[in-house]
């Protein structure tokens, strides 16, 4: 069986994973794209994004690289998926990532709100479960199989698995940015209590990145 | 006039500056010495804890010395002083460092309970300030004279300095620990909106150093 892992995701100094005031125009909250610097210059996000071959290789691109090795599905919240709350209305929308999204690979989208699935170009399909985080938790396994299934975010998604003890692997990166407000990851949340150990450290010119292992 | 300064503050990749808990046994709080696990070793921390002259030189020991350079006073809280709460009853406690603090200058604590000044050796002094934070930095500019002023800790003390717009300078040290509980550097504080930003960021093999400034 796969495990669960949190890949690149990346905090701010004063630990905000995401910028107030989601919207249209800031799908990661205001200043939120100040956290992933790091990460858009890498030859993994380059491709998985732009299908472009002109991103940079080096400790980033490691980072960002295994976030995408082996994993089966996904597992993301709502808010991650739109930029709207409540009830669907606009039907159209299908993410934020257009026709062919980055996943290629089953995405569970953890919602209040039933709606029936999507299937985009490129493998990736979207399905909305309405029954809680060990619901998508259990359909994503199988639709992984033997693979690992990464919880992409946001904040309050990962702090549900964690709380529950369900997340085997975490991948933060800490940006060298403040964002003052905004979701955090760690809020309300006692990561050694629940078992969680800093396990591997290694620093890029442009972020500080941290494996977090549950010690067995 | 000098600028005011908080330095070699650490705090964990959760964001805790201390561990819950402090007491005579754990003077940082259940865990908190983990978060110094880069300043102990340097040249710096061990001339000044120690009087050893066998500390190492490089990134974390020269973060360590620019703490101690061209520093006429410092400010800490009461609970860095003392592991006691309320009035004071053992006056015989003149803090954690020995007879020979690592301050060599006047050091303001601010408190609610007065206290007679304590003269220590090696030209440190402590003062008890009953009046605020804003009086606190007031006499050490006095005794500061050109100097800087070093605001030591702990979080709640720093805290109300930033608050009040007081401090013009932080370096923080990100160490590579989860300590799941304690007190918080950043919480309920929004340092964007405080104006400050992050101009330098440093790696060793030890901690992420970051230097936050007042954008002016």
């Amino acid at each position: 069986m796969g495990i669960v892992r949190v890949e690149s995701f990346s905090i701010s100094i004063d630990g905000y994973g995401a910028g107030p005031e989601q919207s249209i125009k800031h799908p990661l909250g205001i200043g939120g794209s100040d956290l992933h610097q790091w990460a858009f210059p890498t030859a993994t996000f380059q491709k998985v994004l732009f299908n472009s071959e002109n991103g940079n290789s080096g400790t980033d691109d490691d980072f960002a690289a295994r976030g995408f090795k082996n994993i089966g599905a996904w597992i993301i919240g709502r808010n991650m998926f739109s930029p709207d709350r409540g009830a669907w209305t606009n039907m159209k929308w299908k993410g934020w990532w257009g026709d062919n999204p980055p996943y290629h690979v089953p995405v569970f989208i953890v919602t209040h709100f039933k709606r029936p699935p999507i299937y985009m170009e490129g493998g990736t399909s979207f399905h909305f479960v309405s029954g809680g985080i060990h619901e998508a938790l259990h359909l994503a396994r199988e639709a992984a199989k033997e693979k690992d299934i990464r919880i992409g975010g946001g904040a309050n998604t990962i702090h549900q698995y964690l709380k529950a003890g369900l997340i085997d692997e975490l991948h933060i990166a800490i940006s060298p940015v403040l964002l003052g407000s905004g979701e955090r990851l760690f809020n309300g949340i006692d990561m050694r209590q629940l078992g969680y150990e800093c396990t591997q450290f290694v620093n890029s010119e442009k972020a500080t990145h941290l494996i977090l292992k549950k010690s067995t």
